[in-house]
């Protein structure tokens, strides 16, 4: 390993970042808007962190990637539209409401990199906008605009953690990490914040996920190493199988650690990567962990597929099948469902060759053997599927390719928390 | 309409045909096979019929279409040798074991298929045979063998129904239909049986059907029929996104009916096909709202699309959303998850022109103009949405494309019956 984990890393880990989150009311606000139109009263301002900032000193080389669904929010045309010239310095973002589906919502994206730039006294054009919530509400800019100032009065070194709290949703834990490296001589950081949860699903971003490093490097070698570093895995993680409106990953390098700037796919390229991807490794674990109702972590692990991209399909075919998800929930070593799933994936498999077992801190049992079910011990199985991370072992008979892929449990509370979501 | 649905109609409704179902404990021999692996006390056989026949009195054109996943119970190997040439006469089923990913499965099915033979006096190759219930674990053909005489000898006019109970699983109604039209001036019957339930997708089958006719029609214009009506009704159902192992769908014509035989696409194949596509679109609704766990019927009415194709991809991407299935348990008109599925469904259409409502008996309400999203009477909505049959119509501006597919919400129940299928 070229990297190291650093304990209580955030996104403000790596030299020239600071951040912050505030309670501006994003939800309360949307809310009192829906009521007024019925004439009821106005709920009050909760509590809770929902607007984040993220700033550097100075100009990043910038990039970012998006979800896939043709729906967008608006947030996302016009963050794209700023790192055009590959530079941001700040990010702004919201929690309780998507800006999405919006007749105006392109205006109000646009209106929160103004109010941020103001405060921060930097061009509107160097701010990165995003926004979670609920789909299909106007997004209030009233309590955005008041709570910019106390936000950017916020802004401190220690408050990444403030700012991970700010964008999460029906997130149950905070997701924020950095990871250190060297290259070219000097310490370089890499650190992030991210939110997840529900509306997750493979096809790049699935999430909101901010990453700040200090390295020197292009924003066209930041982007090439963004994509490759979520392509295995933002990209393998589903929690539901659907890709939301708003995915946005988005990175800043300030070039504060002195190392000689990475412009071309060189060894430190190739290390900023490998760190990257270790630390989305993390991040995807954690997503998917903390999926919406979510008691397990399962993994799917393919091995021996004829190629990586057919272990890949497996690998998430499993982890997104509703059967596999609920027997999970029910720490029921099934074996037919994951047959089942690798039969219908799509991918090219000699099912006389399957193998499956399953894993856990309490040991491995084969449940399936070329093919075939097996009569296991199910006091072992139940013992090993009762911890809360499961892998899931595919071994196939048909080559090299091999992939992991992150989901979740389909629980009760799954259901409870989308059956009414908006209330 | 050319065609009348026949009150309490089954599977026997047309001239020649015979069915029972009895219980012979093929779960409980299962669990029992099981037990006795682990030196366990064997249970009860229950009362529950598990095993059904139907029968013709004359061999049948016949002809049937199976499940598209790559893991298949054995059981559609040995139907698809027996139907190569296009007669059968019986049909043996069982549920309480899906006799998929066994060791043994295409013996045990074959020798199912002798042992109906035996019974009726009949070739073997003449029967087609089909499981349903938990994949992996052996089938216990002792059960199955001690009980064929006494299915043989319950085989009657009536026996529709007590067949149409044997191969449910989880369901929790029967299924059974029949439909009646003239042809060449001749009473023409269709009847079926079928089961749901659970692992139920779209791209064929999703259940087992069993379906007779006298009508006289070539084995190969009864596939051409049976594709074509399965292909805007069993094919637009989905339950949980799972495509079974075991999934069949299979026809059989006595001919008793005295018809022209349909041996060309004529105008009579037109009728016979429009008759078949009414009944099996009345299927689809009831394996839809007999979901597992299911507490409404939700049906996804796309219009305006670029083509059929596209309103299909939109549909059923609508009606499988997890989102989507678990609003509409929360009777929660969400207009987010709608477009959100609507936009990474892959179909291309523009999202500026999609108008989203909700109906029910209890009226319609419209919550999505031209992609935005609308204010809109809550307590109207939640009216709308506590009937047990939605619709969500999906109106796009991008051409006649039109289609409908056939969903059910996403339920605690759901997750309980998925959580412990096995025990």
């Amino acid at each position: 390993m070229n990297y190291t984990f650093i304990e209580n890393g955030s996104v403000t880990s790596p030299l020239g970042f600071v951040a912050g989150g505030v309670a501006a009311g994003v939800k309360a606000y949307t809310n009192a808007t829906q009521a007024a139109l019925k004439n009821e009263p106005v709920l009050p301002v909760n509590g809770k962190r929902d607007l984040a900032m993220i700033y550097c000193e100075k100009p990043c080389a910038a990039a970012a990637i998006f979800t896939r669904n043709l729906v967008k929010s608006d947030t996302i045309y016009v963050t794209q539209k700023h790192l055009e010239n590959g530079v941001a310095q700040a990010v702004i973002v919201n929690s309780g409401n998507a800006n999405a589906c919006n007749p105006d919502g392109y205006e109000k994206a646009e209106r929160m990199c103004a109010l941020a730039a103001d405060a921060l006294g930097i061009d509107a054009n160097d701010v990165i906008v995003a926004s979670t919530g609920v789909i299909g509400q106007a997004l209030p800019i009233e309590p955005i605009a008041k709570s910019v100032d106390a936000l950017k009065n916020a802004l401190s070194k220690e408050g990444g953690t403030n700012a991970a709290e700010a964008i999460m949703t029906t997130d149950t834990v905070k997701k924020e990490w950095a990871v250190s490296l060297t290259l070219d001589g000097k310490t370089v950081t890499i650190g992030g914040i991210a939110k997840g949860s529900g509306m997750i699903h493979i096809n790049m971003g699935t999430t909101l996920s901010f990453v700040t490093t200090d390295a020197a490097i292009s924003a066209e070698m930041l982007k090439a190493a963004l994509i490759e570093a979520a392509d295995v895995t933002y990209n393998m993680v589903s929690v539901d199988g659907d890709t939301s409106t708003n995915d946005t990953l988005a990175i800043m390098a300030s070039g504060l650690a002195g190392n000689a700037e990475i412009t071309e796919k060189n060894a430190d390229y190739a290390l900023f990567t490998e760190a990257l991807t270790a630390a989305f490794r993390q991040v995807a674990r954690k997503l998917a962990a903390d999926g919406e109702g979510a008691t397990r972590l399962i993994i799917g692990r393919v091995s021996g597929a004829k190629d990586e991209a057919a272990a890949k399909t497996i690998a998430k075919s499993v982890i997104c099948s509703s059967l596999v998800k609920a027997a999970m929930f029910g720490a029921d070593a099934n074996c037919g469902r994951i047959l089942c799933a690798v039969g219908y994936s799509g991918a090219e498999v000699d099912i006389k060759k399957i193998d499956v077992s399953y894993r856990s801190a309490k040991g491995e049992i084969l449940v399936c053997k070329d093919g075939m079910g097996l009569a296991f011990d199910e006091d072992k199985a139940k013992e090993i599927l009762l911890e809360n991370e499961i892998d899931i072992m595919i071994r196939l008979g048909d080559g090299d390719g091999t992939a992991e892929a992150y989901g979740c449990d389909l629980t009760y509370d799954y259901v409870k928390i989308n059956g009414d979501y908006r209330t």
